[in-house]
């Protein structure tokens, strides 16, 4: 990874001095008279002074040194951005010989192919005059540009962005996203503002899952029956997937494509059954899990094919890497087979791991000759591979580390899956590298990154924008910003100004809800409903598998694809209540809002049951409904007895835990954001002593 | 247009009769007992029966007769919106011998390329056994097919599609809608959301507006210039113009594309300027309305260009007719070219109009040669064009009628501007054949339809959703459901059932208010927001371009742009009132609920004011918070008089009136959807006598 010093000399900055002190400042935060960090991830050096630039009908952008078809299209969205953002039209070049308001000073415009050397540091420094962004490659440029446009804030005089220096580089070079298209397909234009989403956080891979036992999504025109049989027809096209890699290089992204071997591949064997290690025929596989059917090694047609198949992929994807998964393989149809079992003995394979490696080393001599890296999860990872090879932890940090310290880059993603439906405060304690590592330096500097994992079991084109974002932006965070950033209240309050931005981009990660619950009441009179899901989240993705027996096929139409996991009102209310519970007595405004909400819940009950009479898939959640009145019920009486400062009667505190813990078993595949602050409250409360 | 007994004669129906009574009977209305009908368009013959077909986990779908890959992608879609309905999965096929729930008898493909002649009537019967879909054609089965999803309701104990015998057929057979993706660009996503949207209300063309002043936005290889120098960037590849007949060819729309000629040209003229009148430089209209800059009609390269040009466009447009526009050309430049004079002398052309006519007729000659039939506005139509050209009425009824009795076929588009914010009801009203046309039966069958017109002055692709839906579906029942249908109330309560389906086809006229209202506002705590905004509706077109003054280059982002016209609100509140007026002491029901409404009008303000303060954009509107609470306060005393008997006191009502005619200024280009009943409320207060 460059330092940050290496950066600053190469965009040969003029005005800032390289002795910026590495720890931030901070003015007052108020809307008028100090700074307000909305920015995410932050950037590794902030400077803030008082004032700002203010958004005019006369500001203007200039590109005053390097500048390229990249460079001019990156501004032009930004100024589209500003410009809807603050109402004021900007001209494409300031007039005559007037200094531009902001000017982009870029040296170069970067790698061709842009690889994980590709130099994102930039600086910028706002005044009460003008700002000017120092790259030296676009793509830094434009993540200088995302900085600028985060910054954009108003107050009652118009909109300004705030007096700042930055010079800001990423902690780690490898920053990604991937998601399942396989599952469930994903629609391109999902992806496309999926794309645009990691751009304003300053993710820089967009890690594509095109192949599993459930669907093969990348058209091959050598091998036609991948999607003819193995898709149900949905596909991207080869002119699909490169107007994806091209949108994605416009915002700085890598886009590494994954063809998941040689298990994970029933659908592959659906046209192609002479793949297989035993005889067909295949079907596409519906069920979700691990299953039998794999890759056969053995054969030399095998590579063959996979010498034609991905020398077809490496002219779609230039990334200098390729994934090709590697995980999961249960063996078994390795072990039954007399043939298999022979050829390991001939080559003096000991099981069935050993196999594998075999067919990885074939495998990466084919990806070298077509001029690519390997990557694959932990499972490839083993003594007889070279170094050269990547691999992405699903496994954990132990794992990671134990690759670092044989030589092996590696990336980590366990801790960072967005399907198990967790908090944003967890995620983002997850470090690939934490405080506590005990790897060297060097071993250490094996770390690439992470990514976030968008697994598709649960999740299709219609609710993914909600289990991506917000989320993600706080994984980027961890992966962009210093380790030292890590106030989770703070990051809460910044991740919900970043959600908001997320919007402009066509995300409906927010607006979805509505339209879901709307769909599930056939009425837009959704009020009541809105305040039952404001309280409600998905339960973690194991529980619901368990519980739904779903497969591929399922509709996934049911309130709890309707909700966000971590809604904002979760963090919020337990800010609320621990507030509240510091001096119950005195903390009046806290106990308004709280009494206020409780009453909200109770007087709700009615209007859900009513739209929940004439809708089958809402009524699942019936028993949530009540639930919620009663847990509104628990809450007045306890803010009644810690406000007044009376204890309990007998008996209440363990009756309202029992339905705490009642309200929190799973039910409708949903649960509660509010029971542990609840929980919190109940304890509170004082008992009565018992006669 | 077929007659309706031909269409039962072509798919040899075979359950039945076909003495149906062309008159609609109903049973009681209620959600248990009854037919709840939620069709829109309504079908020209529908009977209806006690009962329903329940939507069961065997509900299976089968085509007994002719399928192809057309007919199958139909079903397909049909498939995954009831499974996401009703949470049931469906399989592919029937099992084994069963007989399937749905059967779909389709007689043949219909035409290679669909005209205004494809047989698009079908039947439908439903009993609680199952369902049966006869029809002559794909097309006519896909019509029969969202006659089936818009259906299907739920109540206590499941989903189910009443039982019904429908005998459909359009009234007329040219129901389109046009976009102007010229003077704002749409994006391809967006275009195809909506074909789906107007699949759904059975609309059969789209009208693609591609060329303007302000952009020419498709490809030609042949004159690459035209988008190079006149697009921004911004325009349609060949491929994805294709993408886009396909799409709607699917969904069994044509795609008529449209190159306006030969005024509104100014974006052709930069790139090609020898195409103009006048000599040059030209550059991108950022302006809108009637601009000097035409073709030259007097020069033979003009005609070379065209022929090579509309050939090319020919390649990708397989539809019989092209439209050429040809409206608002104003002479000008014609007039004042010596060149251009003299040509007119030589060829006897006594006025411009003359001049536009010879050039239609040469263009005529192109168009023929390409095998397309000549569409345009009111303008072509000069008694030197043959008959079989087609004129499209943007000027109204009279002038599409006197084409019909001078022997052209026409269509309206007067009354369906849906840019004007105009409320649905008005474009209800709007019939191509009112009961009152005086025109011969021989005259009335020249009027083949209407188009809805959504002009792109004021609207982008952001917004066009709102704009466009949910009104477009009032268009399209007066385009295909009997003149009788004409019930506004009955229109309404069908239109919001219709409104939240589009919600289903990814269409966001609903949501973006909320996202737009949070962008405004950078918050997502917009309630008090939220109530301003469900009473407010954009000012008319002419109002907002009077006091804009905006531009192409105008960003989009006001209140205005986040509220929707005409929104349900709007009906509902009149209705309500109307109710309460009929005996103001006794409707309790409807007074306690006005009483709410304005006190929460009241109760909004101070939370408006606040969410205004640091967001300048919104502030433009802070006149409309103040009057929100007038306008309560209003309602909650006039409530109080007229419930309690008692009259105002002296100089009240006039000071109210006043009130109301300030509130229905225009103002931030947003006007209030509700001074209208409020206006009766003050009137029906009885005044004291002055002392």
């Amino acid at each position: 990874m460059r330092s940050f010093a290496i950066a600053l000399v190469l965009v040969s900055l003029p005005v800032l001095s390289l002795s910026v002190a590495p720890s931030k400042e901070r003015l007052s935060e108020g809307p008028l008279d100090g700074f307000i960090n909305t920015l995410m991830p932050e950037p590794s050096h902030l400077i803030t002074q008082p004032g700002g630039l203010s958004i005019t009908a006369s500001f203007s952008i200039a590109a005053d040194r390097f500048r390229d078809a990249r460079l001019e299209d990156a501004i032009t969205r930004s100024v589209h951005r500003i410009e809807n953002r603050t109402g004021i039209s900007i001209p494409p070049a300031p007039a005559d010989s007037t200094p531009a308001t902001l000017i982009i000073s870029v040296d170069k415009a970067g790698e061709t192919i842009q690889s994980v050397d590709e130099d994102e540091a930039y600086s910028l420094e706002v005044t009460p005059a003008n700002a000017h962004i120092w790259a030296a490659t676009v793509v830094a440029a434009m993540r200088g540009l995302a900085t600028l446009e985060q910054l954009i804030q108003s107050d009652a005089n118009g909109y300004f962005i705030p007096a700042v220096q930055i010079h800001d580089t990423p902690r780690f070079r490898w920053r990604g996203l991937m998601i399942d298209c396989a599952r469930h397909f994903i629609p391109v234009d999902v992806l496309k503002r999926t794309l645009d989403g990691m751009a304003s956080v300053k993710l820089n891979v967009f890690h594509w899952h095109l192949s599993e036992d459930q669907g093969f999504r990348i058209e091959s025109k050598a091998f036609p029956k991948l999607t003819e049989f193995g898709s149900d027809g949905l596909f991207y096209t080869q002119d699909q997937a490169r107007e994806i890699v091209a949108y994605a290089r416009d915002r700085g992204i890598r886009v590494v494509p994954e063809f998941d071997m040689p298990g994970h591949t029933s659908a592959w064997f659906v046209g192609y059954p002479d793949l297989a290690s035993a005889p067909g025929p295949f079907h596409i596989e519906r069920k979700f899990g691990v299953f039998d059917p794999v890759m056969d090694p053995t054969r030399e047609s095998t590579y063959k094919f996979l010498d034609t198949f991905l020398g077809e992929m490496a002219t779609i994807f230039p990334d200098h890497f390729m994934h090709i998964g590697g995980d999961e393989n249960n063996g078994v149809e390795w072990k039954a087979s007399p043939r298999i079992r022979s050829f390991m003995r001939e080559h003096n394979l000991k099981d069935t791991a050993a196999l594998q490696s075999y067919f990885n080393q074939r495998l990466l001599k084919i990806l070298e000759k077509h001029g690519k890296h390997m990557v694959g999860w932990d499972e490839i990872l083993t003594p007889d591979l070279p170094k050269d090879i990547m691999v992405q932890s699903w496994r954990g940090f132990d794992s990671l580390a134990a690759g670092a310290r044989n030589g092996y880059n590696g990336i980590l993603s366990a801790g960072y899956y967005l399907n198990l439906m967790s908090p944003a405060e967890a995620h983002y304690k997850v470090d690939p590298l934490p405080e506590t590592t005990d790897l060297s330096a060097e071993q250490q500097a094996r770390i690439l990154g992470g990514e976030a994992c968008m697994w598709e079991e649960q999740t299709s084109g219609l609710d993914i924008d909600s289990r991506v974002w917000p989320r993600t932006a706080v994984i980027a965070e961890r992966l962009w910003s210093p380790r030292s950033v890590n106030d989770v209240d703070d990051m809460y309050r910044r991740l919900e100004i970043e959600s908001l931005r997320l919007e402009t981009f066509g995300l409906t990660h927010i607006s979805q809800e509505g339209v879901s619950l709307r769909q599930l009441s056939g009425t837009r009179q959704i009020a009541p409903l809105r305040i039952l899901a404001s309280v409600l989240e998905p339960v973690p993705f194991d529980q619901r598998a368990h519980q739904q027996h779903a497969n591929q096929l399922t509709p996934l139409d049911l309130l709890v694809d309707a909700l966000p996991p971590d809604p904002p009102s979760r963090h919020d209310f337990e800010l609320q209540m621990r507030a509240y519970l510091q001096n119950p007595a005195e903390r009046t405004g806290e106990q308004t809002d709280l009494t206020a909400e409780f009453k909200s819940w109770i007087s709700a009950e009615p209007g859900i049951l009513r739209l929940m009479t004439n809708s089958p898939l809402l009524a699942q959640a019936e028993p949530r409904a009540q639930q919620l009145a009663e847990l509104g019920t628990l809450g007045l009486e306890a803010v009644s007895y810690l406000s007044s400062g009376t204890p309990a009667a007998g008996r209440w505190k363990a009756a309202k835990l029992a339905a705490l813990d009642d309200a929190e078993k799973p039910r409708a595949f949903v649960r509660f954001t509010v029971t542990k602050p609840l929980r919190d409250l109940v304890n509170a409360v004082a008992e009565a002593p018992s006669k």
